[in-house]
């Protein structure tokens, strides 16, 4: 199987970008092809002494994390997030893996990929590191204005990334929200939650933000806004705990020796919690595989990445996708009564 | 100072309440009315010795935890929560204090004391611990579906807690978003930007959601969905950390011997980062001072609440509050170009 990775986008592109895509063909993860500048990336591959199953297609161009997506597209049809993506699209890779503008690789999957069946608003889902393993939050940013209708697409879509690409048989969905009542909730979350109830999905019902992390729900479902900024949230707590144990354990002698004994359990939690372990984010509801990878990823996040792509491919995800049902949007939204 | 405590509201009531109110009232913190059902109070009061600055105030009704808010207070005239916040609007006491239904504390403190000068939408002010010390969040869940202009009255309600009650000189107010530039955002963030961009503040523009822990932005703002999700996330998160830590350290005598050494480390961590360290949370924009505790308050909560309480009405945060000019709602709404 062909991947494509955009081997130009990401904080540490293309050197760990490069690393991690060598590494996933030379463990026949899959065939690999690197999009970007070949003056560039030659230098970063041949010390690597690189398989055979690993290629470069050359293009210039690479849309800059703070340029407007769709403007940087317009004007960079060669971009190498576009060119990567059309590999998709022309049957030349299976999927597509990047670390770059996550904006830019949504914009680049509708333009060229286009929307999945009857889906009208694809979404970002991502791993969230819980109590009993990781569990799927979705979206984590696509979209950052929801009706309740979208959350029910959501929710539909995230059932059968979890089914198919998880192996988690009648999953457990649950709608993020301020209480656990049905009565709970925005406008958003009220209509979604009643929209959730009658659809075909073994929906658990509302589940506070607490809930997550005790890992009974499989699918977690919010609009984009709540989970991006939720998703940075917890980045930088998991950090800032982080800092302020090793500042507090450099305080005394005592603690010091302890923190060394103490360093290879700490490790251990550390790979638990760790995103670079679950790879990345899959774009879910367009016409082909759309992996989106951290920024800051490193070698071993796009590796993961790589196998996350191999996964959705052999798991028949965008067909599973192409055969849901369409939600109703404007008029049909069914009312919901406070309790 | 009198300070009116809800005794019978919290998961711990009335035994740590009671507990808390009394080591104030030793403490020569405030003198305390306890507001709840004598024969239950007496039993937990008396084998504390408790001092003569501790009286109780008799009523049997008590709003539960899962009775809707407004429908609860309109059957129970003299609920704690009821009786208590009266005793603000009577002038026989400065502040309320409660660890109960969190809803009902709101609808009493609208209901009896009514909402300050111009504000439109009080709002739960929180702090968060970060790696510079606690910062203020708000709105933390008192409403739900907001637009941009309540947002911007959010900013400015903080922004006096801020100065007034912490003693931050000019602080730094933050709008939670998707991305820092000015073009990122849900509708109601592009619109609040810009009003909090043309507003007499120290506004330092949009934060992500991992920013909040670097400790450099002194008051956050968002919708009180948003805010409500976020805090019982990061409450989950903490909870889950220190169970994998926990667990992980068990796996080998080698961690287990280190995990002792580090514990007094650890304990002073989670002191930083132990919310019964801050105390309550102001329902900020009522004509009064009423502190929403923790549910699952203890003594030491308690005690620390009715401080906060103290420093609201002593830094006059009702007045500071009751001057802010209104803000413009409706048509008035400032419109944002995307960059």
């Amino acid at each position: 199987m062909q991947i494509a990775v955009d081997a130009m986008g990401g904080d540490h592109a293309p050197g760990e970008i490069v690393r991690g895509a060598v590494e996933a063909a030379r463990e026949r993860i899959a065939d690999i092809i690197l999009v970007g500048d070949q003056r560039v990336l030659e230098p970063e591959l041949n010390p690597l002494h690189p398989p055979a199953n690993i290629d470069i297609v050359h293009t210039e161009q690479v849309v800059a994390m703070d340029e407007q997506p769709a403007l940087a597209l317009r004007r960079k049809r060669d971009a190498s997030i576009m060119v990567a993506t059309r590999l998709v699209k022309e049957g030349r890779a299976a999927a597509v893996v990047s670390a770059g503008s996550t904006g830019a690789q949504m914009a680049a999957a509708l333009l060229v990929l286009g929307r999945s069946g009857k889906i009208q608003r694809p979404a970002i889902a991502t791993l969230i590191p819980t109590l009993k393993g990781p569990k799927l939050l979705l979206d984590a940013g696509a979209n950052v204005d929801c009706r309740p209708e979208h959350l029910l697409e959501f929710a539909m879509m995230g059932n059968v990334y979890a089914a198919r690409v998880m192996g988690i048989r009648e999953p457990r969905v649950g709608l993020l929200n301020i209480g656990t009542e049905a009565c709970k909730g925005n406008e958003q979350t009220l209509g979604a939650f009643n929209m959730l109830k009658a659809a075909n999905l073994n929906f658990i019902g509302n589940i506070e933000g607490r809930d997550i992390f005790t890992g009974d729900t499989d699918v977690i479902v919010c609009d984009g806004f709540v989970g991006n900024v939720l998703l940075k949230f917890g980045e930088g707590m998991a950090q800032a705990l982080f800092t302020m144990i090793a500042g507090e354990v450099k305080k005394t002698l005592r603690a010091k020796i302890g923190a060394a004994l103490v360093l290879p359990a700490l490790r251990a939690l550390k790979k638990q919690v760790d995103y670079t372990e679950y790879g990345g984010a899959p774009l879910l509801g367009v016409q082909g595989v759309s992996i989106i990878c951290h920024g800051s990823s490193n070698a071993r996040a796009i590796k993961n990445a790589i196998k996350v792509a191999v996964r959705c491919v052999e798991e028949g995800l965008v067909t599973g996708l192409g055969q849901l049902p369409g939600v109703n949007t404007g008029e049909e939204v069914i009312q919901c009564r406070p309790c």
